[in-house]
């Protein structure tokens, strides 16, 4: 029984490895185009500032660790066709710059996401770049390393172009992000873009928000742009203008793609193909809460999902499910910690939900204990059930209060359920009653009362 | 209409404010033995060392701040007598050294816990004390000042305990813990009381468990203690063994005592009396888990209880309703962490529940980002059910642990529900599989198995 995996990054690892653990004859190949595999994506960022040292650190196991495992990690390979009616592939080998033919009884598809083209003029310039993979952070390290650029454009105000913003001012660059949206972090609600713009000014980030990034221009080697009429010097440009789910192979092979526009995929993680499964980034899944499709190109989910697919692909049968998604995300800038879980207040608005919310400052520890930090917490809760929806925190300790109301959405707890759980106290973890409980508190009283 | 409150710390004030809130129009008066009303009592450990600095910031409220609200706090007035047939009250005026009479339509007992006497020859000597009040710690500071003693003996491994070391160690002096269980932190698993002793000890705590503090010598004031047969300096004996609930009054007046020793209380914390609710450190609650009777004296427990008597007294009615606990708790002791929620293994059996547990060891950011520190997570689950029962969390990022447990406790998670809960990732927060995750997937594979 062959099992053959396209895509060697988290859910294709993740999905190898779970297959082999629950089917130890399985034959397990797994394809992978880039050069390594397995590799942190979520930590590139860190490798730009040398935050984290040695690009080494987010290679998780080698291709000769796998070989020990009994799994085939065939890297610098492309699958570029798959005939699901005679389980059969393409491959093309891209060191040799041959293709051959190789069958599966079964197959998983982690063909990942991939960047939105910048797509303006002087994108191809020397000094203009993604990051999605390991060889794009090397590339950028060896471009600051030769030219050691003054200032950097970065397009994008999502998670990556935030913490690459980050870590590019960390090595004492001037840093200029630059975006179309009207504020960073969209996911969010404006409060708290809003909070994540001052950090980042008070850091030195210059922001260009409602801004046209429109042309590129150098001598081969970028050296400014222009930016809504106005020419901005920059020596380097990282593009974090989005991703999309990378699905040409499935489409091609006959795979129903989801609204999301990522393939779409059961509860057990089955595509529309027979013996055909898919699993992280390139996967569509469903929203717990709004009971919708989801599209949420996240690590951890990725993970999930891998696991999910390998162990359903090794048995052959449906034997895990996977429950869907909250949409639950943090990243830090600078200082900041901003978690999210559920739906913002517009997006419960967006899907049909009459929403009440209620926002609250707090601390992160005893106001007498040192060290406390300012937190802000915002619950989201459907009017006439209570049923919470969403939650927004930002400052110290947002891990936990986002993993806190993740847990309770994940319960499906209403509001008036947080008021009085039972969480953990001592001065110098938080304060006597976690912000969760004093939001909840606030929530619920707002909820008690007539619309307005 | 008027309401009286008996203690004046965190379920009393909270009480107390919180009918004002309900009911403008309310009498309310707080009566307090100690000189200072609204104590934040989990903060006493850390003035001891400075780490908060000035008694001040303790306080939460003064008797001005709560009469702006037109609540009146009367301290240094002792209530010795409660007529519940008459709605009567005898009242001590400690300063004035009177008795009045004074009268109540409602009544809040918030009499709290006392500290269990040390009960050894030799207590009574100066340089001896307990830390319960703030009086305590302005008379332990004192006693340092003074005479600053090069060994202290902190008798008892309990929370206080704990911090009590951690505390004076800071202030430089050596530090003995003495106490007669074999192991510190006994709500817990033997693992993680290892693991705290072994962190005391690289701090330089003198240990000593499984021993007997027989006596404390002294000429007047105490200079040495005899532990388990053999003489120990200690110019400062701080005994930490243990509180109680002060029932007295209630059980004078009639109430029922619950068979946790503690005030019975109905699940909107109304006593046996009528007309009179009881609540925080006094009160015996219930265990969301085993569903019997609880008893948790904590800060957090306190003003969530203080909050409900407090609304259900002010209103005269059963306004709101406390869920009971799970009995979540955390303390620090130095650099350590350990946090604990639900049932330990032992208390799991204890309660006649069948169970089984895993425990992992994680990191609290992504491997390679720099700062992860080690983290254990055990988590305890039903047989059959896969209810989750319990967690026990030790190391950075501790109260996440616990908080995301208590919160899967609180909507009656089991272990499966948790392997795919979707939790906040980014590096600097936790590895890309939170430990929760981690840990639950290995129980659930437990869970699978037949017993041994």
């Amino acid at each position: 029984m062959r099992l053959v995996v396209v895509g060697g990054v988290a859910a294709g690892t993740k999905a190898a490895a779970r297959a082999r653990r629950v089917n130890p004859r399985l034959e397990i190949t797994v394809y992978q185009e880039e050069p390594e595999p397995s590799i942190s994506e979520c930590g590139l960022p860190y490798l730009l500032s040398g935050t984290v040292s040695g690009r080494r650190r987010l290679v998780a196991r080698t291709p000769e660790e796998f070989a020990r495992d009994g799994i085939r990690v065939l890297v610098r390979h492309r699958v570029e066709e798959v005939r699901p009616e005679e389980g059969r592939l393409l491959v093309r080998d891209l060191a040799a710059g041959s293709v051959f033919e190789d069958r599966y009884d079964r197959l998983v598809l982690a063909t990942g996401a991939r960047a939105v083209p910048l797509g303006v003029p002087g994108s191809g310039l020397e000094g203009v770049f993604n990051l999605r993979f390991l060889t794009d952070a090397d590339r950028i390290l060896d471009h600051i390393r030769r030219h050691r650029p003054r200032r950097a454009l970065v397009v994008g105000g999502g998670y990556v172009g935030l913490e690459v913003a980050e870590n590019l001012r960390l090595l004492g660059m001037e840093v200029v992000l630059a975006q179309r949206p009207r504020r960073v972090a969209t996911a969010y609600d404006p409060e708290i873009s809003r909070r994540i713009e001052e950090h980042l000014r008070e850091r030195g980030v210059e922001l260009r928000t409602g801004a046209e990034v429109e042309e590129l221009r150098g001598d081969g080697r970028v050296r400014e742009a222009r930016i809504s009429g106005e020419a901005v010097e920059a020596g380097l440009v990282v593009a974090g203008v989005g991703i999309e789910p990378e699905v040409d192979l499935a489409r091609r092979a006959g795979a129903r793609i989801g609204t999301t526009g990522a393939v779409w995929t059961d509860r057990h993680q089955r595509t529309s193909l027979p013996e055909v499964w898919a699993a992280g980034d390139c996967a569509q899944t469903r929203n717990r809460i709004t009971g919708g499709p989801a599209w949420v190109p996240l690590g951890d989910t990725a993970n999930q999902t891998g696991r999910v697919a390998g162990t359903n692909a090794a048995l052959g049968e449906d034997a895990e499910e996977f429950p869907g998604v909250l949409g639950t995300g943090i990243f830090k800038v600078f200082d900041l910690a901003a978690g999210k879980t559920g739906l913002s207040e517009a997006e419960a608005a967006g899907a049909g939900l009459e929403a009440v919310a209620a926002t609250i400052e707090s601390r992160s520890r005893a106001g007498y204990y040192p060290g406390a930090g300012r937190v802000l917490l915002k619950l989201v809760a459907e009017r006439g059930s209570g049923r919470l929806l969403g939650a927004q925190a930002l400052g110290p300790g947002a891990d936990k209060l986002t993993d806190v109301c993740a847990t309770a959405l994940w319960g499906g707890l209403s509001c008036s359920d947080l008021i009085n759980v039972d969480l953990a106290y001592a001065p110098p973890y938080g304060p006597v009653l976690s912000p969760v409980i004093q939001a909840a508190t606030v929530l619920q009283r707002r909820l008690s009362q007539p619309p307005k």
